[in-house]
């Protein structure tokens, strides 16, 4: 593909949705690309490519050929090329204004990955209704009461909301945030935000499914092992 | 479908390979089961499932009829036997022994979610490299220096370790687990332990893949907001 071809294509795919399958793997890509990009790496082929992302190289090359190709028979893709187009898809290099619903040691721990991250998601507000949680530092905020909630996002810009607390304080805190305009939920609780509003941006990051599906593979390798 | 049917198709099952993008989705449904049984509802059609998972029912009767359908036409779907059925292809029930690296809070909080959860992991040892966690209480265990690791794993049976620690650090604890003969991983770090070991079982949970989908879903609907 030429260079002219493959811009076109690239232009083509500003109005272009990219399926929902695509977009999960895409940040995968993103971070595998930063690391061989970080280690000296300028180009990969499909197949190596493949065998870091545990996919087959027809894979590798179907999803990035969805946004404009970047390979080159014979030579591989740019690893910075390759990198800086899915970081542009992703706007990786965006930062959200976000309250943090929880001072336990999940949220401590989702606020210290953010501030390490620098991007993404900037907390600006931490909250809980836990008695003994407010006033809890949390990577320098200071943890108010759920009840300041309303007050707080009216007077700031608040793009989105992160929910680290159990499910049933998780549905109260997504009824209140979303009275008070907020659209855009990272949820770790087990709560089905979409279950009453379906207007809403939810990405949910559950332990529990993550564990359920570890232990399948687990008791499906011991069946193999003892057949 | 009758019964004899079902039954047939359920023990055909047993030997059939589910795949993986349905393996992933038994953990939804199961939590959603579990949640419908709990609230006393005993059946629930394809397009009531279908709306909970943000699926079709088309989706829905393609998924389960994987391992034995289990839905009646015009009746649904029996709640009670579908979590049933799909707890015991996930294996919910299975407890298997671990070792938690890291005492920060992400580790806390995934220790405390395993006791709550009561399934799947239990953590029998904790484990770390950062001189002031040692000796930290982690849901009742002490946290013990990383060079202890080899040891316990010879005394104790081990099945599975968690990696709750930064990249560099679960390199190095992944090698000497993978040594000390731990085969399967529950791994929240940005390590591809796969990378140099492709005889291990990985359930990879990373913050910064589900962040970077959150924000293409958040700039996404920006830029429909203002074409």
């Amino acid at each position: 593909m030429s260079i002219r071809e493959n811009m076109v294509n690239i232009m083509d795919n500003k109005n272009r949705k990219i399926s929902a399958p695509v977009i999960k793997r895409l940040p995968k890509y993103y971070c595998l690309l930063d690391e061989l990009s970080m280690t000296g790496v300028e180009r990969i082929s499909s197949k190596e490519l493949a065998a870091r992302m545990g996919s087959t190289a027809s894979q590798i090359r179907q999803d990035l050929n969805c946004f404009g190709g970047f390979g080159q028979q014979g030579y591989g893709y740019s690893v910075n090329g390759l990198m800086n187009e899915i970081g542009n898809i992703l706007s990786v290099k965006s930062v959200y204004n976000a309250v943090l619903i929880g001072a336990g040691n999940l949220a401590s721990a989702v606020a210290f990955h953010l501030e390490y991250l620098g991007r993404g998601l900037r907390v600006i507000g931490v909250f809980d209704n836990v008695p003994r949680n407010i006033g809890k530092n949390i990577n320098g905020i200071s943890a108010r009461p759920m009840d300041e909630i309303e007050e707080f996002c009216s007077k700031n810009h608040v793009d989105a909301a992160i929910l680290c607390v159990p499910k049933t304080i998780a549905a109260e805190a997504a009824e209140r945030l979303c009275s008070a305009g907020i659209r855009n939920f990272w949820n770790f609780s087990r709560y089905d935000i979409l279950l009453k509003h379906d207007d809403v941006i939810v990405e949910d990051l559950s332990l529990s499914e993550s564990l359920m599906v570890l232990c399948y593979k687990i008791s499906e390798s011991k069946d193999k092992k003892s057949p």
